[in-house]
């Protein structure tokens, strides 16, 4: 990773970090929901996705402050998904980043709510955002029910369960992906031209871009769970193997996983090329998206 | 129940419950999470807080169809606290309405997800309203959020979990009632006015309305715990008793507790008749809460 874009991630993560609790700790609420929501915000995780938003803002010559109110709602989402997706009655898991999921710190009733606490809260983020216009929040809203609702994340959950020890085809899994983990990745990207108020053209290829690496970032996550080394990673490997899960490596053997990754890859990287801008860091950050070993 | 009323009732039960599963039919979504949520939203209820939204733009003297986006998503997000309060880890009840909960029907990972699906598609109902300015949907997006999030039915929620079986004063009572049940139907009254492009006026004296009603809505259902017939109330009766839950007449007695019923209703009443516009619907409404025996 160059020096430059492992600087602007430290830099990002470390904002979007400092931001993220004020949200929460500014409600007139229960200390324990609060108590609950801020545990898992604050669990850590690469925070790609706020990221990716800031990532834009810069791309497009605006100031990060524009994108704050929104990276921090996306990160909200995510965070909620995790923890919903961690229940007993989901993945059942005890530990995530390597610390007690949250039901296991406040029971399950708790973790429920604070994951409808957070999604709810994440709109009023949005709504109340002091730097976008009427016109963008509604837009920004429109845009996350789509990616975040049954027509995105949820419904890509439902259809992952369901695809649970079945042998899926290549088109089904990429179905899957494209909705548990792709729309989510793109929204962020989207949200964020959407904020830097870039050109139309622009936000439909930064779309297809979106597309490639929420992909792409799925493809490796396949690669991670075969060939990645537990002690970076933070959990075990061979997870998929033992889950009888369908996985690009499965269906296209690791050659030709490694090869759809590359393609998807080039294709965003071509894509951003044709952007009205230069941005050398959305190119880098296909690169690590492509190498990350964790 | 005056037949003016009870026409009035049934007519705009009938609108909402021909219009809202149109928004779930729609979606671009997994067959399973469209089929679990729908079971929940046509699993009946006497659809009070969007008949309050369509009554209060029928005070205004303005369209009904201006409120139905919203009314829905009011009902969304009060059909997905249900599906949520259901679940195992929470209330653990089999039967809601006579039917099967949600979980019985679908399984507890598909319910949570179906919750979680209504709560996300409800923000678009508001932002795609075609008949609402973008000033009016960005208000009704805030004032949602706070209705239904960490500060107010989920924040509810925690609080009276973790009242449960400890005895609490009426103060605490209350604030666990206002922000429960209370809020969103304060919600589904001020939600109306604003959709009406009420005067702020009203919209602040409709607040305090929706407060009463609210609290006078809970009282009536301890009341019915007690002294309702099982057969109408379509649950058993004395599960408060049971439960050594804290209620009104727990602490004020059972002559108290519908003395305080009075007052909130007389309250509201009072606060209806200074309207800038007269409204026999409400006061209609308000008896009707006042006396329900289901």
């Amino acid at each position: 990773m160059s020096s430059v874009l492992s600087d602007f991630l430290q830099s990002r993560k470390k904002t979007i970090e400092t931001r993220l609790p004020d949200y929460i700790k500014e409600l007139e609420a229960p200390e324990t929901i609060k108590e609950a929501m801020l545990y898992s915000l604050k669990a850590g995780g690469k925070r790609l996705r706020p990221i990716l938003v800031l990532a834009l803002l810069h791309t497009y010559g605006k100031r990060e402050e524009l994108g704050i109110a929104t990276a921090c709602a996306i990160e909200m989402i995510h965070t909620y998904s995790l923890i919903h997706d961690d229940l007993p009655c989901m993945d059942d898991d005890d530990l995530r980043r390597g610390k007690p999921t949250n039901h296991k710190v406040f029971g399950e009733a708790v973790a429920v709510l604070a994951g409808d606490g957070l999604l709810t809260q994440s709109f009023s983020l949005i709504v109340n955002d002091p730097y976008c216009s009427q016109e963008n929040k509604l837009r920004l809203v429109s845009e996350l029910v789509n990616a975040a609702g049954a027509q995105g994340m949820v419904g890509g959950q439902i259809a992952d369960m369901q695809g649970e020890a079945k042998a899926l085809s290549l088109e089904e899994l990429q179905s899957i992906h494209e909705n548990k983990t792709g729309k989510l990745l793109q929204y962020s990207i989207i949200s964020g031209a959407i904020l830097a108020d870039a050109p139309e053209n622009d936000i439909e290829k930064l779309r297809k871009i979106g597309y490639h690496l929420g992909l792409a970032f799925q493809i490796r996550d396949d690669i991670l769970d075969i060939e990645g080394n537990e002690q970076i990673i933070g959990k075990p490997v061979g997870s998929d193997t033992l889950n009888e899960k369908t996985t690009y490596p499965k269906i296209l053997t690791m050659q030709g996983a490694k090869a759809k990754l590359d393609e998807h890859i080039t294709q965003a990287k071509k894509l951003i090329d044709h952007l009205s801008v230069q941005s050398s860091i959305l190119v880098q950050i296909c690169e690590l998206i492509a190498k990350r070993d964790h």
